[in-house]
């Protein structure tokens, strides 16, 4: 779809370079894995510092990565110079996040001009296999004119 | 209400005890304060270690303690040897997370036998001041008899 | 709070107003009750005609209600002329709705210059006393200068 | 997926006459159209009977339709005599609901023994095209043994 078009050619460089920012990802041990227009992923090794009390992969940790991966696939569609932040999300839990490692996939489902939609399915990997754990829907905004909001 | 009558009379104990297993809180520097019947506390000081790129607590952070807090609500409410999963939970983000400290305030709406439908309002603190900044609604899943499955 | 005053001295004419023009609310039987500012409730008597399949208030129409209670508490704060559309909304539902009279309570939690949170509290009335069966949040946005979209 | 074979051989049959029995869908006008494992679609002519005050269809319609296709996809999937119940579900609106038909497509996306999580597309259909126009998420309860909650 031609919404799905970036308005900015170095949306790849701007997206790496707005993750690389976000202290919490480096704190959680996550990392950005593909950038393409109007997709996301991110990566976090499950491990007992993102645990919960059973030992699985904390339901914030979760959704940590899901709404990073959110918030960049949507920002891949927006103008240069806009920023973006997150008005709401959601996100149902499936099963225990547990596994060699957690991945959570962001795809925008519609770029409007104030509000995008994005959708994050979280799956966590185990013996090359991968299986669906979270499902996070979320909106964003984009951000113009205001100081100290790009990216 | 009767419903927020504890079934278990260590409630706070196993609460403390639980949360004192959940890594994640301890990696981003949260604790947790008030618990009483139906209601949890959990406080963050803000640090560039949860950040997200702008410099304002990262969504994903503010959710994580208002998930847990949410969570170790109801879980005070739950009958000795259940333990507590989150389903889902949604969360709105009013305000920039900035401040002296961010606290995350669960209170359950109505427990269940299976399904417990709790409350997070997170503030802001700044100045001696409390500002609304975000507000979750979670359901959370009353767990008996699954090994390893335990507060 | 001062964010809860009334741009627009004539808000409940205005609120009043829109309500007779949804259709929805007419077919469903629903009628407006209170209006204040930042608060507007909403009352649907339960019937067939409104059930799901068990014989209780299907969970759309008590969405339906408490939506429009949302959606009409943001309006009584927008400015003179601003149309309100909902981006997104969540309920949980917590009990079946069976009773009396079904009622939303819908309030603002925040106003701000785009988008407004709000939440809606349902009630089913049964001989004298009221039970709390549902909880929704609602995103509300103010739409300015979009011909067809006012009030 | 394994998961979506349907243990009722009679899905098809019982969710057709479990949505014959919501008043509701009468009231607005909603069919039911495309039954099959996993999948339900439900149809919704516009009208002024289900409109909100700018003549789109009423956010309370799409989501009745979307919640009511969630629900029934989730019924295919469960066993003989087994009740559905809606315990939460969030829409987002992406567009105004306007055009020749409302269209809910509704699927699993993950059926565990008491909670289903489906996903429910709406789309407007206008000369011939069809347009996203909100996407639903829902969490669906599996009751059994509770008089009067059959399918």
């Amino acid at each position: 779809m031609s919404e799905l078009t970036p308005k900015d050619p170095d949306f790849e460089t701007r997206v790496r370079g707005s993750f690389a920012k976000q202290g919490l990802m480096e704190t959680l041990g996550a990392s950005i894995a593909r950038v393409l227009p109007g997709q996301v992923d991110i990566v976090l090794p499950p491990s007992p510092a993102v645990s919960q009390q059973h030992g699985f992969v904390h339901a914030g940790a979760v959704a940590s990565i899901a709404d990073s991966a959110a918030g960049y696939a949507a920002l891949t569609l927006m103008p240069p110079g806009a920023g973006v932040l997150t008005a709401e999300f959601k996100i149902n839990l499936l099963a225990p996040a547990v596994g060699d490692s957690i991945v959570a996939r962001g795809k925008v489902i519609r770029a409007g001009r104030t509000l995008t939609l994005a959708q994050t399915d979280v799956f966590a990997g185990r013996e090359g296999q991968e299986k669906l754990i979270a499902m996070l829907t979320a909106t964003l905004m984009t951000i113009e004119g205001r100081a100290g909001v790009g990216d």
